[in-house]
């Protein structure tokens, strides 16, 4: 039997893991799997039961577990308190005490929603693209970071650190996934200035040596930034470090019509994985039941295919959202002004009818 | 009698800067100014002829002069030579030495072109941001950056720094900026992860306080990144650091239509300017008298503005840009595919035509 722990989070987080729980016992029920599901506390809502952001016992319940299903963490309540006790750093902390160093973002534009997107839909069509982030280096993690007295003056520091065993491990990935795609491998650096990224280039170009059949390529990060809106079309699988691949995959969520659809998966060298949405908390609507599921939901799915094998499952639930979507279903973040949209449960319910 | 110092550089950057010269030559002589032009080195036509990027002459020049008007830099022909004599060092170089820290890039939707853009008509209606991007500091020139080790292994840092001082006068920029704008000031930031967010959001804000006629607000960088695709009209002044600012100011440049029309300005606290168009040196069209001139053109017109504060010729010069998209002129990078475009010099005749 497997075990997911859920990690509900704040703002949204909890009514959103709750429906995404209901899919996967509804997967369960139709496919004769045994799910069991063990909650645990993490960000704001562990600081406020626990005083810390990634207690021990989360950790311990992770490590133990088969995969992690989180919802968001983080909201205004706890955006004065000192930095060392951030709901974030639950988020960070839990991403390198599992050593989840493999962040996959896909990107695919969904038919129903091509009208939504602030892109051209003659833009939009096609689009299918796998950010691959590393996760546990660079900026995110590097030391010294912090205030410091440079020239004489008031100052700061930060630092951006790779091992290159740690690019070395991310670039694999990235062309492992490039495999079952496309085969194209496009890895985003800033190489005409920073030291860190010429030795990121010269690591991807090395690993690439070892899969002649998987076209590798370069790009600077302040192009892609542009490309990746001029014609999204053109990528198959993005590969970048940890700052790069937060912002351009923030930016990239633009295309598929809205942030409410996009899952993501954290994996480690062991085979353990965190899937969460890539959106926030969003605090201004927790606890209304109005919040869009199914970008937890699609997390569930990354989690059946890359956590537990279980492909056809996944493909009945992106199915499932996808069949729900073109039947017209629309939370209120996807809902044209004039309709009212639905609630959490409502577009869970029609997820499920699929299933 | 202003002396100007053209850079004219590389690719494309010797035909489109002679093009901003005739239009700058044009304007003299409408409203009887007299500027004197004189040449330098810069990239990798100064490694060509004298086997550094920044030769000093370049730089005695530029600091005698009263502005400065560059091209572009760079090209694969100095791609794969030792990193510390590259192109692009002559332009870091060049914004070290004059010490230019406040990069401004406005970006506007030109009507004409509002359908060339990826994004749709309706969100790029009534766009009109400007991105104040800090140029002489941060990952960009912090040290280390270096090859060492870490942990016992293969590894690389680059260090990010600030100066409270430094976050302190782009800041100002910025707030002087939006005080003849709409405004309104976004400091964009990582203030959730890196400790220098933390202390530039920390000194906006304090900044903030000398301007209570202008709204400050603080968007994190991933966000920022999205936010300008979905909704670009929500932003007046952008101010971020140097790395962000790259990215940022590259993503915008989509918003309006093409990088082929924006120019950008880097000022130093003495009021010396350098002023070049935000996109690069297109090696693949140099010398084919097809490259778009226009930004480079935008930016003969912002250097009048801020260094010789002559607004009613630049705003001539921007008028005379517009009437010309409007006349239907387009260079390749414009024009459909069914149409040929006009030449470099030929789109620049039109321009002066309305001079
Ligand atoms: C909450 C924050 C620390 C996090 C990050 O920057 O990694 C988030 O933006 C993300 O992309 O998962
Ligand atoms: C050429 C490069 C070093 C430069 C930068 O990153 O600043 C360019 O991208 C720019 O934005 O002017």
């Amino acid at each position: 039997m497997k075990q997911i722990v859920l990690l509900p989070g704040d703002g949204i987080g909890p009514e959103i893991i709750r429906e995404a729980r209901r899919v996967l016992e509804s997967v369960a029920q139709a496919y004769e799997h045994q799910f069991c599901f063990k909650e645990a506390l993490i960000g704001g809502a562990a600081i406020d039961a626990t005083g810390q952001p990634l207690p021990p016992e989360t950790i311990e319940a992770c490590l133990t577990s088969d995969a992690i299903l989180l919802g968001a963490v983080g909201g205004p309540k706890w955006d004065s308190i000192d930095s060392s006790i951030r709901p974030e750093k639950g988020l960070l902390g839990i991403r390198k005490e599992l050593n989840l160093f493999a962040n996959l973002r896909p990107v695919r534009v969904m038919k129903p929603l091509i009208n939504e997107s602030a892109l051209k839909p003659e833009v939009l069509e096609g689009v299918d693209l796998l950010i691959v982030r590393e996760l546990t280096g660079g900026l995110y993690f590097g030391q010294p970071s912090e205030r410091r007295t440079v020239d004489g003056e008031d100052g700061v520091v930060d630092t951006l650190v790779y091992k290159k065993s740690e690019i070395k491990r991310i670039v694999h990935t990235a062309f492992e996934a490039a495999r079952k795609r496309q085969g194209r491998v496009l890895s985003v650096d800033k190489a005409n200035v920073l030291e860190s990224s010429r030795l990121w280039r010269e690591t991807a170009i090395e690993v690439g040596k070892e899969y002649p059949d998987v076209l590798l390529d370069h790009m600077l990060v302040d192009n892609a930034a542009m490309q990746l809106i001029r014609e999204p079309k053109q990528f198959d699988v993005v590969v970048t470090e940890n700052l790069f691949g937060d912002i351009l995959s923030d930016e990239a969520s633009m295309i598929s019509g809205s942030i409410g659809l996009l899952p993501s998966a954290s994996l480690n060298d062991r085979g353990l994985g965190l899937y969460e949405p890539v959106h926030g908390s969003a605090p201004d609507i927790a606890g209304t039941n109005t919040a869009n599921p199914l970008a937890a939901i699609a997390s569930a799915a990354m989690l059946l295919e890359h956590s537990f094998g279980l492909i056809e499952e996944a493909r009945t639930i992106e199915t499932a959202i996808e069949t729900a979507l073109i039947n017209g279903y629309r939370t209120n973040d996807l809902a044209s002004d004039s309709k009212k949209g639905i609630t959490t449960i409502e577009m869970t319910d029609a997820v499920i009818q699929s299933i």
